[in-house]
């Protein structure tokens, strides 16, 4: 068994490792648009799981930062807010899609090992 | 042209995926003993830049955790501080490793897309 220490230094490590791929995994999904509940369960579908106190926030920081665009729609139940990727959000998508690739390469080769 | 913030945006998220990458790739090149110097110039060979100002304040946190023991070595020159896994940290680099290959997975299908 592992001691306490070690237990919590993995489970930081991986949260450190989620966190970034949390953003990615948000900006490629808003490549189409979603309100907060329908990402959710298009991420979990894509076998990630995100809390919503982890995706709400992200998604104000992200349009607050120009990467997503939104707009409110009046339906039937309460009114939703919808998200999409902005151009500038493309372009960062595009930036870090090919930083991720190069970076998972390498971890890839090393954990082969 | 991307705005400041949105370059502000793209590199704080670049700077989350590879802050936990860096982890993950210290742990697996420390498989093998190496003091920081060595340690960073094989991160380097596998593609991997990392500054002296990230390394080494890691391998004291990664040792503090248990995930990694130590030893000094006194040669010719300045005393070298030689680091390896630990038994805790093997069974710590095998549940990342684990972690990280789904994550990776998962990443690289949606931006296939």
């Amino acid at each position: 068994m592992v001691k306490a220490r070690t237990a919590e230094a993995i489970d930081s490590t991986w949260q450190e490792i989620r966190r970034g791929s949390i953003v990615l995994a948000a900006l490629a999904t808003l490549r189409e648009e979603h309100y907060g509940y329908s990402l959710r369960q298009a991420l979990l579908d894509s076998g990630l799981e995100v809390s919503e106190g982890t995706l709400y926030p992200l998604l104000r920081r992200l349009e607050g930062a120009g990467l997503l665009g939104s707009r409110w729609e009046l339906g039937e139940g309460r009114p939703r807010r919808y998200y999409r990727l902005s151009p500038d959000g493309e372009a960062a998508l595009e930036e870090l899609r090919c930083g991720w690739r190069k970076l998972a390469e390498v971890l890839s080769g090393m954990l082969a090992r």
